[in-house]
């Protein structure tokens, strides 16, 4: 075990104050999505400057531009950059967190007020929104820095802070400045080692997990449209070509009920799993009643494990969200929507690149709807798309946080993949050119962006041990 | 000519004051559909009814019970039902109209204030909400009896009234009460030989219709559910069977391209048109450039004016309205709806009737869906139904019409039957047991529900005209 005794004693001595801190942390409805709310975002921030500032943490705050939203002009919430530690001898980690959380009202199905953290000491479950998403894990990285900071010990790694107030909202500003900085002479991001990201969750609620692989996205609107405006199905029905019949029978092209995707090339290059590969998936704490209770619902695409694990995080899946334009309340309207717009994404595996799947995907559509021979039109909209990740699994970073989990939950962590993007992963994949690690503190179940969310009181006590010990592992292991 | 020169001259000399007449109905936001608007539909019914009192007509308010909506309990706006003249000898015709209007706002896309009529000199044309559906008829039916009242001329029919203030939402309690006041020893529909409504338009903007069939509705919501609540596409996506796919797979078998309905049995005993029904629309005045100049795009299911005119008037047909709870905002959203219904409806012709076409599709969509295999849930909700109507266009009724129409616009009026339903034709038709005929004021483009709803002054002078001169021609053919 890495960590010094005095470190871990520290962490179960003061796991009050440590709830006491992430409880001051969620009262602050810092959503990033509600122009209301920006003065929380940024007030969430200071506070989180002042209490990095507090452990000896040198911080600035960044601004990253304005955003337009809902007809203003608003500030971004600057990002919170900090640095402790320059010893030429150690590591240097880059950790990233975001302050910023989303919506969430008592309305909404929650049990308790969102944002006061409520403590349910029967089932040790922390609930209030942002409580795992991802206050906790940052409130975490500041527990470390405190006992730190009180015993007067040296880090064993020289860290830098990233943490951002936009996360929920698409990280606004964020790639730019992480694009811009690295190409600074005297960059904040110098000599950065490796990221560590706490932004996600374990598989289920048994198993900590390091993840070192998310999926990538391309999403696209298929616009097909007819008459001039909405016309009543009894006036018009029958008598003209109608904009909904050409788009339902383009969107029934697309992929199969067992999710097998029906766009030529589409798996162009992707690998099947060998004996090795499929073992490990065999190997990981899951199984497809763990999905089945996850999602509500018998709806599995296989009973067997190794199968739906790669479909959920090694195989690229398509799905249709649903249709613009066309008639969505509740009730019986007569309409014949003019233009209506087939909302579908594809989540990507490597080698697939978004570029190219779009390409395919536009070819696809056409080929298919020129067959269709309506005289409706046809225009399919790229809305957005991200490359996907996988990161060495077997790299020091990874090797630490291996360790680290080992020592505090006496258990070897499962090795996912998610089947999800955080595209900040990507961005300082690509422009620090380091190994990312994503090092979860919460559980499958969670509930993040849903209503009463939670984080296990253990998950955040242990968490923090986890962080803790997971540097001095990156200090062992590349001292060795 | 049937009717005197000293009546069509009142109506040319009193032009100022019956759009007056009208301006004061539209000055009324009569919406029956906005509960806040409540007040002002039983507003425009005292209106009327002092309106009608004033040319000697005897009116009664039924009472038809509460509405339920909004979470608000609501009076229903009473129906005013009115009678004039008890000679024996003469024909009584029971006219209906609708004194509620649809919501209209500036914002909506009106170039003039909806509530206020704008009579536009140059075009002819009175824009307001109401002007032509069906305030301007129910003035056309009051200017009638004006000039009657004040020549002291005595009209050449009894006339009975039914005037409703819910026909834009869904004739709430008309029905019960006409079904139930058929069945009085004293009904006050006692005597009606035939009923006359004058609630919908000419087939373009040139030539008068006279109407004397509708199609009626079948309306279905097919729910495909599956996870216990939405699901995020990254974690879940490819893992399970998700309900867009099968719904739109579902969706996808019910009609193809050009409007055939795939479901089988739907077109059972629907006669295929002989040659001299094919002549009969042939010769309407109407072609597949007017039917492609009314809904703003070419998209006309044939360049064959008959093919065209029975998709619209004498054929079933088949429209795809939307999908509830399914993502349907602008933008993108990566969610797995958990249960997502597909609203689509038949428009049906006779024989058709609605029971047995819900029976049918209810076993094409279950079989249908079975096939999909996939491990999702269908429930089939039938919404609603009416069946379709056609009335014997060789009765005295549409004789008296036509003749009117010759003599007021010197030419012969379209016979037309239309794609929509009005449930009310139904309900005279069924109770009553008399023949119903819809004799139009308004033209094909007036916009009915739409913004910048309008009447064309001729229409409207011309048009009360030619409801005085059909009451007049009734009286002549019935006496002969």
């Amino acid at each position: 075990m890495a960590a010094p005794k005095q470190f871990l004693d520290y962490v179960d001595a003061n796991t009050d104050a440590f709830i006491h801190r992430l409880s001051e942390a969620v009262a602050i409805p810092s959503i990033s999505g509600d122009a209301k709310r920006r003065e929380d975002v940024m007030k969430m921030g200071r506070w989180l400057e002042a209490e990095l500032n507090k452990f000896g943490v040198k911080t600035e705050q960044i601004p990253l531009g304005k955003q337009h939203t809902e007809g203003q002009v608003l500030d971004l919430p600057p990002a919170i950059v900090g640095r402790i530690g320059d010893d030429p001898k150690k590591k240097t980690i880059l950790i990233y967190g975001h302050f910023d959380v989303q919506p969430a009202e008592v309305s909404d199905g929650w049990n308790t007020e969102p944002f006061q953290l409520v403590v349910d000491e029967k089932s040790g479950r922390m609930f209030g929104r942002g409580s795992t998403d991802d206050k906790g894990p940052i409130m975490g990285w500041l527990n470390v820095l405190e006992a730190h900071h009180k015993l007067g010990l040296s880090l064993p790694v020289n860290l830098r802070f990233c943490f951002e107030g936009m996360e929920e909202s698409g990280s606004e500003g964020l790639d730019e400045f992480i694009a811009s900085e690295v190409k600074k002479e005297n960059s904040r991001f110098k000599g950065i080692d490796a990221v560590c990201i706490s932004d996600n969750y374990w598989l289920n609620d048994r198993t900590p997990a390091l993840t070192y692989g998310l999926r990538g996205l391309t999403y696209f609107n298929v616009i097909v449209s007819g008459p001039g405006a909405d016309l009543h199905s009894g006036s018009f029905g029958g008598s003209v070509h109608e904009p909904m019949t050409a788009l339902i029978a383009l969107l029934g092209k697309l992929v199969t009920q067992d999710g097998r995707i029906l766009i030529p090339g589409v798996y162009d290059g992707i690998s099947t799993a060998d004996e090795s590969e499929l073992e490990l998936y065999q190997k990981l704490d899951f199984s497809v009643a763990d999905l089945e209770a996850a999602v509500g619902g018998k709806i599995a695409v296989s009973d067997d494990k190794p199968t739906v694990i790669m479909a959920r995080m090694r195989n690229p899946s398509l799905s249709i969200h649903g249709i613009e334009g066309a008639f969505s309340g509740v009730g019986a309207k007569t309409v014949i929507p003019a233009t209506v717009g087939g909302k579908f994404s594809i989540r990507l595996v490597p080698p697939q690149k978004p570029d190219d799947i779009r390409a395919k995907v536009e070819k696809y559509l056409e080929a298919e709807f020129a067959k269709l021979n309506t005289k409706c039109k046809l225009k399919v909209e790229y809305l957005h798309g991200g490359i996907p990740w996988v990161a060495d699994h077997r790299h020091w970073n990874y090797e630490a946080a291996k360790r680290a989990t080992e020592s505090v939950y006496l258990k070897s962590p499962d090795f996912t993949r998610e089947g999800g993007s955080i595209p900040v992963t990507l961005s300082f994949a690509e422009h620090l050119g380091v190994n990312v690690l994503l090092l979860p503190m919460g559980r499958g179940n969670d509930g993040a962006h849903s209503t009463n969310e939670k984080l296990d009181k253990s998950n955040y006590i242990q968490g923090t041990k986890l962080l803790g010990s997971y540097l001095y592992e990156v200090g062992e292991i590349t001292k060795a």
